[in-house]
């Protein structure tokens, strides 16, 4: 049996009951930390679950994911993963592998910030698509015209949309707020079709789930030079604004 | 202080410590189960935190929102919501009420069913807008044809689309799948797109954070006379699917 548990946004304190349960019946305990930022304490959770907790890395589950499944076979093994825990798509692949061996798989649910973001008092059943702003050196030095129009298109379609920003978790590398807004900028700038400009009014969302979460809404050029301290990040680029997301937002316009 | 604590999927082993630490310190504690179906048990949450929780109805929370907010004032208060707290709308509109006050607001967040369709595993990211199926009682005896072209128009463009089923939870009426399956399949009959027949394939996702949730992939034929059980249930209309999605779906598919 592999159990997939979420750590949900933060840190250790935002474990559900049920998943520290399924952890203290556990015969062994992974986690991993590449696929988005945690802020917990491994050693506390260690010591919440009475267990050891081995951290495995992407190669531990996506390259040499059949040595782990080997290792799993029919023992309890929980795998603590960030967020809600198929948020990774690559988790899923996993699953599909364990299934493959007759491995039974749960999975206990955690927040994520597909969820979250409804705490920017945008209306959460209005967002499109997800899409991420990768680095540019990934992508030739300029972000494809596809990403950057599909951005505008959303917003046509009056759909906010949510970007991610990208992480390289294994160079504790991730994208700032004004690394993304400079990527959308020069986007602009390459292709001009007037879809991200310093006019545009965005929401920077960042520390979901800490106990200092930051909200700031304004324009691109209010916001494009803050310092916002510490990862995680979205940015939200959202669509003309019903009356009771706008009036939500002024409490946290940009001033 | 005003803290909404989420309450997350299925029962109150969904809380998490955080969200249990906070109620444990709050002068009172309030539960809402209007917004969705929660399968946990108050005697058993009071327990766990040692408190009284008072119920609150639809009235409380949004015409007589005021007298709420009133008692809040200065005195630390939770209110339990199932899911993620703010995926009802509803509540963006106490807390935009409650900062005019002066109130200060938290957000706990759990796990919701935004995120928990990942365990179809269906790319979260290509989902685009979500849809409610109403009642047809409330729509004058059919699906608005508004509806029924969001859903056909968001399949065009290759979005994975999650269909909410309508809840009078008053009444304690939760709609099944086969009654949003016939309300779309009426739909058809009246406007006649070729958007959802008998042949469309989708995903019955029941019961998300259960020990034993649901998940049926099939045609529509295959499904739409199923008994499937205790709601909540989702319905998903899928994209063309990615290679890693259908190889995984197929463990689910109806026989």
């Amino acid at each position: 049996m592999l159990n997939l548990v979420g750590l949900g946004l933060w840190d250790e304190k935002d474990v559900s009951i049920k998943g520290l349960e399924i952890a203290k019946n556990a015969d062994m305990v992974y986690i991993e930390l590449y696929t988005s930022k945690w802020h917990g304490n491994i050693k506390e959770l260690e010591k919440i679950i009475g267990k050891e907790i081995k951290i495995l890395n992407r190669g531990n589950l996506e390259e040499k994911s059949s040595e782990f499944l080997e290792e799993v076979n029919d023992k309890k093994v929980v795998l603590f993963v960030p967020g809600d825990p198929l948020i990774a798509t690559t988790h899923s692949s996993l699953l599909t592998d364990a299934k493959k061996r007759g491995i039974k798989t749960e999975i206990v649910h955690n927040a994520s910030i597909y969820s979250a973001i409804a705490e920017t008092g945008l209306h959460i059943y209005r967002f499109g698509v997800t899409i991420t702003i990768p680095f540019l050196e990934k992508t030739g030095n300029q972000l494809p015209l596809s990403i950057y129009e599909r951005i505008g298109v959303k917003k046509k379609r009056d759909l906010h949309t949510l970007l991610l920003l990208d992480v390289v978790s294994e160079k504790n590398k991730y994208m700032t707020p004004n690394e993304g807004i400079q990527i959308l900028l020069k986007s602009e700038e390459n292709f001009g079709k007037g879809i991200f400009t310093e006019d545009t009014e965005i929401v920077v969302f960042g520390r979901a789930g800490s106990e200092r979460p930051l909200i700031l809404y304004g324009k691109v050029r209010d916001l494009m030079n803050k310092d916002f301290g510490d990862p995680p990040f979205v940015i939200i680029l959202p669509a003309r604004l019903h009356f009771s997301e706008s009036e939500y937002l002024e409490f946290y316009r940009v001033k």
